[in-house]
């Protein structure tokens, strides 16, 4: 795959961290921003202040508020963007973007006024040549310490799978390493549930529950966001996986998630829109959590714990009732029905 | 079930959360300790002011250093003695016990000297009446949690399904909810295996590695203890279960854990000696690291960070080295082969 220009939609700190991966002596990288004050800021600083500080990007990235700039003849094409944006931002890359280039998305959550997945938002507006070379980036991976070559693991997913392959060799390195998996569907699903189960152990911590609840919360979390993903025609393997369990636990035990934060907030008894007002950034668990609710209805799955989220951010039930709900509910066994066991 | 007399062989925190737990109002709970002199203290300040500081105990759990006041005519005996303390136990309980009684085994370890699950030392050990008897109880619980009714999930397994469902029902409670899971092999390895993970994550964490690396290490280390436990017959739904992801996590993301603390020394470059000097308490991982290699090896199963953690533990490879080699592997698929995938 040829990669000798590549284009960064998103100059956020993981943008940042993945266009300092891609500097290569043979490569230009640019930023895109829409705001031309952090595009010089970060050109003359040769930091992002904003939103990766502390770590120094080498010459070959730079900045810009020019997407023609960009995006023009770029062989490789990076969105960056949080769900909400990845539409109109789709629109910008159908019209300016080679029909050649490999289109790479990190996005993670399901688009709030649709319910949609990032593929399939891309697949609406991207034209069908171009929608064909998407490959989606997801697992536990903070931009802080990538930025830092501190040892991460990622897993690329694409309907094709040369163009999964291709992404995996353009990415791999010493302190990042590359999985492939061709379940398209379930990592896109891992990555946007999980927001659901970061919530729950955010009001568990809020509440002054411990480490055994939130471990009880990531394990029957885990099982339900897996029965739903099955239910929708993903394997199961990928919920064990790194956009599945391992995305879970660097999101339900840092207090970088903003998931997390907003869910302490409402355990501690804060209003919807003050936890909100509090956060001050888009908590993209809300969406989540009715979206998942709904599948859940629709496919006849059993969500104890996202039906609890839902009850509390959208019907008013307070936090230690809904946790009573868990707890209190008959007893039974840990595995499906199905599933060798005893005899009698 | 009748369980108007419960014997707690082992006054450790464990011990005593679960004695705690235990005492109804219709029932005794006795702690059997060998040291007469924390049995009297824990009389005397209604409080195991050594092992489970600032927690009351009710007046109907006592403690004594008396085997046979114990043990007699209990109809529940709960081991929650160290794995290399559960033989001779067990022969006490063999000698004294009631044949009647229903044994429940806290024991995560393997036998540090045979490197058996605990199941097969009590089988061993026990009278044939009596070790149909057994159930193993696991999952994410530090006692500490427990003991202050923090909602905590744990799973019980046992060759008798009728025998895990009466201890489901002896333990169940609002605050502390029991799974049965009829793969007592597979919950026994996850439990044992688990701290091989965590010493992992130690020396990660030691080595000054992330967020980002623990979640790798937690995720392909699952894959890789669930690879070995279904090779050994164990199904792979319990690794993702309590007994494995649950009790992972909550292993691999606290300090309380000696296998963590005892992996930051050695991630720090402190030798093998001086870091379990430094810890100053028995870490079974470096056993259970062994007995894995070894079962690996046997059953033909890969195992990477299992093998890395053997080559720093047993023959001296430094620590940076084995990530070196855990991250420079060839690139490969997440998931195995056999799942479905992409058509070519």
């Amino acid at each position: 795959m040829q990669a000798d220009k590549v284009a960064v939609l998103g100059a956020g700190s993981w943008g940042t961290a993945l266009g300092r991966l891609l500097a290569q002596p043979d490569r230009t990288v640019q930023l895109w921003s829409r705001r031309s004050d952090l595009a010089k800021d970060i050109n003359g600083y040769r930091e992002n202040r904003r939103y990766l500080a502390g770590v120094l990007l080498p010459a070959r990235v730079r900045a810009t508020a020019n997407l023609d700039d960009v995006i023009t003849d770029a062989s490789v094409i990076l969105l960056t963007v949080p769900s909400a944006a990845l539409r109109e931002t789709a629109r910008l890359v159908a019209k300016k973007g080679s029909p050649d280039a490999v289109i790479i998305s990190t996005c993670k959550g399901i688009e709030p006024s649709t319910g949609k997945r990032p593929s399939e938002v891309l697949k609406e507006e991207l034209p069908a040549a171009m929608a064909e070379r998407v490959v989606v980036l997801s697992g536990p991976s903070h931009a802080e310490e990538v930025a830092r070559d501190i040892p991460t693991t990622v897993v690329v997913s694409s309907e094709s799978r040369a163009m999964a392959e291709a992404v995996q060799d353009l990415l791999m390195r010493p302190h990042f390493r590359v999985y492939t998996n061709p379940d398209l569907l379930g990592v896109e699903l891992g990555g946007a549930l999980k927001n659901v189960i970061a919530l729950a152990c955010g009001i568990a911590e809020g509440l002054g529950f411990g480490d055994n609840t939130k471990a009880a919360l990531v394990t029957r979390g885990l099982a339900e966001i897996t029965r739903l993903g099955v239910a929708a025609g993903a394997q199961a393997s990928t919920f064990s996986g790194l956009a599945g369990i391992g995305d879970l636990v660097v999101t339900c035990t840092s207090h970088h998630s903003r998931n997390m934060r907003f869910g302490v907030l409402i355990g501690k008894g804060k209003k919807l829109q003050a936890a909100l007002d509090a956060v001050g950034q888009t908590v993209e668990a809300i969406r989540t959590t009715e979206a998942a609710y709904q599948m859940a209805q629709t496919l006849g799955v059993e969500m104890p714990i996202v039906t609890q989220c839902y009850r509390v951010l959208l019907e008013g039930v307070a936090p230690s009732e809904a946790v009573a709900n868990l707890m209190g509910r008959l007893k039974t066994h840990e595995v499906e029905e199905g599933v060798k066991g005893w005899a009698h």
